[in-house]
């Protein structure tokens, strides 16, 4: 005899649900939100070679700007961030901040002195223009979804660029963010060499490499793959029939990389959730699995499919020397000093990938400080070792 | 206006379609396999509390069996392997011997003067019973599928038992393999110390750890997202209609790890399969997705997707220590010579993991030769670094 049904092969699998829409809509509460308008009649032409004829730019601030609007620092949020870097959960908001601990009077980005800003990046989800959003030439078929075009970390500083005229400011005193927002950093040092004063690039890179575009296509094929997904037109299917278990396995997936390796096994081992028993069952879960699924489970009630491709795509396509001959040509326009920090035990974001910078904007007499944060947390260590970044980009701002 | 439907989100996904079922089946062209049936009668049970009424078991041969029979080795194949360890690709193989360049007259598995055998792994799909197999308790239905229970490595090892008394030999000169197979070789020695003279064991560990479980969890639910994959029922369904986008998907990320981060760099970078143009595609091809694509594609053809989930999961169940009190106290049943190995750049089983194996056996005075092999390659480095895994393994056995 073989084993009955419920251990075997076959034995089903938990699925992720949400219950709710993952991305914030028009409508839903605010919280502490902010709205930039990029009115129509001034189209948005993105990188790619699409438009985009209305964009809404969501953000939020904290402190005030001084007199001369000298004391203005841009966040730049990463891959499922948003422009909730700072405050508590709820009240519209579907996560505490996400650098909550650096932020505030007297604290690492200091309310009382600094202007603090930070937008949730276009094609995002919580707020500003991506793929959920009201597609205005056509409002009768609701979000863009599989209309949405190709957006660049280009296109994204482009967006900031704008809040960054709207808001009267001449020039940030930094801008500073971590992966994806390292990215937009670089990218802000490019193209708007005269409105930054510093930038701070924290387990980023100048270029996507071929590992990062793998583990991104992996990502997105299990998000593609997911029949809900419905080529991206899947907002008029009920709540329960989006394409979670392939976002929630997306997650999953980067999830091992935001950890590493001596951290899942200190942490989790090989524990199981429940014993082996005499009888051992193939989907029997072990802890880390668990956490995998939470995980995984966590995002899919606060983020958009749409959003994941589209975001990653753009991360795929970062690269600063693409149409200016050279990594070294672009980074000769960054004159402003730089702080370059990697995580020692970062596998999706290897500290040669900073050196890299480093060397190369050090090469050029650009004034750049590097930091190897000695940490076990992986590529999430720049979210978690605050009591290493803290005191770096503290030092750097006093510098 | 947005971009057109080819070029934003919604492009469509090309899935990877495989035309014939990935599993060998009875009646299929044979090849070099032999077969050994242990028959109803005497059924086969397993460590996890299930039985298989009937085992066959797939195996193949090079060189002839010394007359002291004192000249047999033992090849264990890794997770997508088989029993074609050497020989070209045809007439019933779906591929090449995984290990011909070592396998032959005057190799370093001289087959002028041993007899290597090696067979299909339980749970397998190249001619060993698997999920893909008969159910003998029920023909009608066809294949196990979904009713196919729990397979650990000593399962797999007391398979190989029953073909060591099949081919009346007393010793393996030793037992070889490498990851998947490493496990198999350490369990040899445990279960079988007398049965022994030697084990190698390459980019293989103890007990897998929470990073190797977690991601083949990943892989796992790949193919259990994959509504094609029906809780492992899919036999039936016409060829088009398995599994194949979910297993390619599991293959294409252990692809990445099967590989290391420099040699990916170097050999895609950040090239394009088609220039990226004026309108960038959303879904355009970097190399390195098009090389994904090719491995993920190149499994389905010659792979069953519930093999894929059984073998997965018992290596996740790996772990020499259950059920005898240690590691140090399973390991102290190994008093043969044992030569580890471990690949510089394998992300997936880390050096770390070999030396501690090392560290333990040497402690308690097993002789233990450790060889670090430097190779870019990543976990596959052992299929590939001939030139370093071929001469250790030669002095090994000389010795």
């Amino acid at each position: 005899m073989t084993l009955g049904a419920p251990r075997g092969l076959g034995h089903p699998i938990r699925r992720p649900i949400a219950t709710v829409s993952g991305a914030w809509r028009p409508g839903d509460e605010p919280g502490n939100r902010k709205f930039l308008d990029i009115p129509d009649g001034h189209a948005f032409a993105l990188e790619g070679g699409g438009q985009l004829r209305q964009v809404c730019v969501a953000y939020e601030t904290w402190g005030e700007l001084s007199p001369d609007r000298s004391n203005a620092v841009l966040l730049c949020h990463a891959l499922t961030g948003d422009s909730h870097a700072a405050g508590p959960q709820g009240n519209g908001h579907p996560t505490a901040g996400w650098w909550d601990e650096l932020i505030g009077p007297g604290g690492v980005l200091d309310t009382e002195r600094l202007f603090v800003v930070c937008s949730n990046v276009l094609g995002g989800c919580q707020g500003t223009t991506g793929p959920s959003s009201a597609d205005p030439k056509d409002p009768q078929e609701g979000p863009y979804g599989s209309r949405f075009p190709v957006v660049t970390i280009r296109d994204m500083v482009r967006a900031q660029h704008r809040l960054l005229d709207h808001l009267g400011i001449d020039q940030w005193l930094s801008v500073i963010g971590g992966s994806m927002g390292g990215m937009q950093a670089l990218e802000w040092g490019v193209l708007y060499p005269r409105r930054v004063r510093s930038l701070v690039s924290i387990a980023s890179t100048a270029a996507a490499s071929a590992q990062q575009i793998a583990w991104s296509a992996v990502g997105r094929m299990a998000v593609a793959n997911d029949p809900h997904w419905r080529n991206g037109d899947y907002y008029h299917a009920a709540p329960h029939e989006g394409p979670w278990a392939g976002l929630a396995l997306a997650r999953q997936i980067a999830q091992i990389h935001y950890r590493s390796e001596p951290v899942l096994q200190e942490r989790f081992g090989r524990d199981l959730v429940l014993p082996l028993g005499d009888r051992f069952d193939a989907w029997a879960k072990f802890q880390v699995e668990s956490y995998l699924d939470y995980h995984g489970d966590k995002l899919v009630q606060r983020f958009d499919a749409n959003t994941y491709l589209v975001l990653n795509r753009a991360m795929d396509l970062h690269d600063l020397a693409r149409g200016r001959g050279s990594l070294e040509a672009a980074l000769r326009r960054v004159t402003v000093p730089v702080l370059t920090m990697s995580i020692s035990s970062d596998g999706l974001y290897p500290p040669y990938q900073q050196e890299q910078l480093r060397n190369t904007l050090a090469g050029q007499g650009t004034s750049v400080t590097h930091l190897e944060i000695d940490s076990p947390d992986g590529h999430d260590g720049f979210l978690l070792a605050f009591d290493q970044v803290g005191p770096s980009i503290a030092k750097f701002l006093a510098s």
